[in-house]
């Protein structure tokens, strides 16, 4: 089995405090609700500290100032239990299918790239002059177009797409199945219907990006399609071409994109909202889950609804449409007892 | 060309009664409207049994009561025809693409253990340590992670990936390009932005599961996400981690379930519905398509709308949302005529 | 670097007429905001000829009769500045990355036909006699079922799926990871719960049909379903079983269609779209974005909303639904300076 480590090795690479026993050896990790002798959790509110009380869990991550009936259990004082926690993880799992070197069945074409200390699959496709950063991984099946780069630490797929025009940054991590540089929706009306327009421009990932499965970025029609750094993708997300997404965002599973949209830093888009195309939303807005937005967003606000509105004027006609059949009961009652009928 | 049957012999294998000429011989099975004289058919009601009259269809499967002008036509009486024809039809269209062994291409690391009659497609990929169950198929492309258990009489694939941390029990059905054990958008925030929670938890596909193309699960963050047995979920539907789904689920195609909630047994969502993330849809509960549900739904109700409620309240307010510029009409003539003007 | 032409050769090519320096010699191209003096641009109206005023492009095809400060930049008069600049793009992005032949790695089974000049990529799978047509292209890692048939002159892939039942015309483009020929979402109440109808149809692709980055489509449960010639479908759709979509239709990005559901020739469908099964979308037909269709809709009409209706119908509710807490202030006004509360 993997490593152990004792409570007190643990408080230590995250600067917190123990109580109780600091030679408590644990093995492995666990939710609250789960957690036996050999393992570390962690609670950041009253609501689980209480399994606590009723387990015996090894260890426990918990913040400076929750009370705490540890029931044995040694318990660390952090400031963020969360991301002490996070930080904690790869002790107990780590990551030990990493393979450096080259797969002897992958296909590398003429004039590509490798840097130093890269892992390429099983049946990886990496098409002529490409680029590949150093300690960069490509999982199983992956296909790389002609002249793409990608930079250093990425972790890309297995079964991902990186299409002629795809520029990925540093650190970047495509999970199994994202198509990037796809061909944008694009047609010119010609005299028997419309015409392709060939889609030549870039699709340009920057530092720090995660792009969840199955999700689709088109490259740009002449110009970029671009994500800014650190804004993290969900699965199944859509992004059309020429859009523009800032940096630090958030978007969520099943979103939508449509075309040459502008999105800027740190904005939270949630599950399955569209966005039509040619509209900004301004940054560090926020849009609640399956809104439909059809113009442009401000800055800092908060918008949800079909189509979407400020967040509390959505709220307000909501409530009021589900009392739609009360007050037209009012309406009648009233046109009633002054002797009109309504039409 | 493939075997033929006569009329007698699929009657017995369903339990029917024949009506008309017992050795008509079929080779065949086609819709309806579009059965010949070599054809099996069926028909559920009056509304299909018209064809019957103005084609040649040499047997068709019926209910036992319902009136059918024969044209001979070879009747075969059952009590449920579809479910008849649902079994009579791999006589007709015999799966012969079967290939048991592995193929030559196929990469194997060390440690995987296969079970009997097993069939590995071209450019699999099976990680260390995996087990692959008796008689179950893996699709061409398709990767499976380290340490993954798949269990007997499944088919995977083609295209899909089953990263480390899924778990698949019998006679599970992935299509094409299926995506398990998916990192969760799990991020913890830390002093300089959000920060990735390692995602270790597992992915638990139990007995008789289907799962549409394209569609993504993630694996749970620490604890597990689950489908229970006999659920079928359609194409191109996210569901995210820690969600708990139940037995004998119907998820339609692009539904999206956020994390850590809980869907009970028997629940039928329709397509494009959103579920947030935290709640449950209690067991036997509907919800409408393209619903957003941001609430609890008690078990048994059939619930609708943005945001979801009960189906009837939200058919009675959405019938008079397309009535409101009468009501406003309405109100507009009633403080006209009591000589008071609205704001 | 790539071919360079003169002002004067590409205005042949379009049949357009320069002003300016014909001689002008061109190696590139670009947006009109980002053109230098080697790069053609083109602009459609007054808002984009002003960046050819500060800029110094080498060319620009412009409309007839616009006004333009050409500053420099020899100009091409054309009736369609768009779909002329579609045609020259290609002189100037050519496509280097086919290669004709099949690659040594992919699989062909049996009884496999291929055309001339046919492309086949690395670790590409063919079925037992399955059919190329001529100069069709496969990439990377897609995978196609036995007795599929595919026409002339497509482009398919890089990781699709084709799988058995499906039959693909002539210039088709499927993008990576396209599904084809899926089972659809077909189940028979049995004893002891539902029974999977075996999907034994086909998924009929017309002449001209481009598919989208992850879309799915459905075999028929027993006939065909079928996309109509020069239908245009956007990435993550999802096109149900038995599903009839006409000629020359716009499917944007992320729409849903249930089984057996008509849509008509000329119908545009934008995204996130959800259509409910065995409903017709009449000839002509647009429907807004998000929009939830539950009944038919006649031929030519624009519909909105959820569930869909007539699109002025929609935009008018719509509007007041905005000010449904205006509304019910006046209502209570009114009751008050009558005396009468509400109930």
């Amino acid at each position: 089995m993997g490593m152990t480590y004792t409570a007190r090795e643990l408080a230590e690479r995250v600067a917190g405090h123990v109580e109780g026993d600091p030679d408590r050896r644990l093995a492995g990790i666990a939710p609250a609700g789960n957690a036996g002798p050999e393992h570390l959790t962690y609670v950041v509110s009253e609501k689980y500290a209480r399994h606590l009380a009723s387990n015996d869990a090894g260890a426990a991550l918990v913040p400076p100032d929750l009370e705490v009936e540890a029931n044995g259990t040694t318990l660390i004082r952090v400031e963020n239990p969360e991301l002490a926690f996070s930080r904690l993880i790869v002790l107990f799992v780590p990551d030990e299918d990493r393979r450096p070197g080259v797969h002897q069945t992958a296909v590398l074409e003429t004039g590509v790239s490798l840097g130093v200390d890269v892992a390429i699959g099983p049946f990886v496709v990496i098409g002529r002059d490409a680029m590949i950063g150093d300690r960069t991984e490509i999982g199983p099946g992956t296909v790389i177009g002609s002249g793409v780069t990608i930079g250093n630490d990425c972790s890309i797929g297995p079964s991902c797409t990186l299409l002629k025009g795809a520029v990925v940054s540093d650190r970047v991590r495509l999970h199994a199945g994202v198509r990037l540089a796809v061909d944008g929706f694009g047609y010119a009306s010609g005299p028997e219907g419309p015409v392709k327009i060939p889609q030549v421009g870039r699709c340009v990932i920057e530092n720090d990006v995660e792009i969840g499965a199955n999700s689709t970025i088109d490259r740009g029609s002449l110009g970029d399609t671009t994500v800014g750094a650190g804004t993290r993708i969900d699965n199944l997300v859509h992004i059309g071409h020429n859009c523009r997404i800032g940096r630090n965002c958030f978007i969520v599973a099943q979103v939508g994109i449509a075309g040459s949209s502008v999105v800027e830093d740190g904005v939270r888009l949630a599950g399955q909202v569209g966005l039509a195309g040619h509209l900004t939303v301004g940054a560090g807005a926020a849009v609640g889950a399956q809104s439909g937005v059809m113009t442009d967003i401000p800055a800092g606000e908060v918008w949800s609804g079909y189509p979407a509105r400020p967040h509390r004027m959505w709220l307000r006609s909501t409530s009021m449409f589900y009392k739609l059949p009360e007050l037209v009961k009012r309406i009648g009652a009233f046109e009633k007892t002054s002797g009109k009928e309504g039409p």
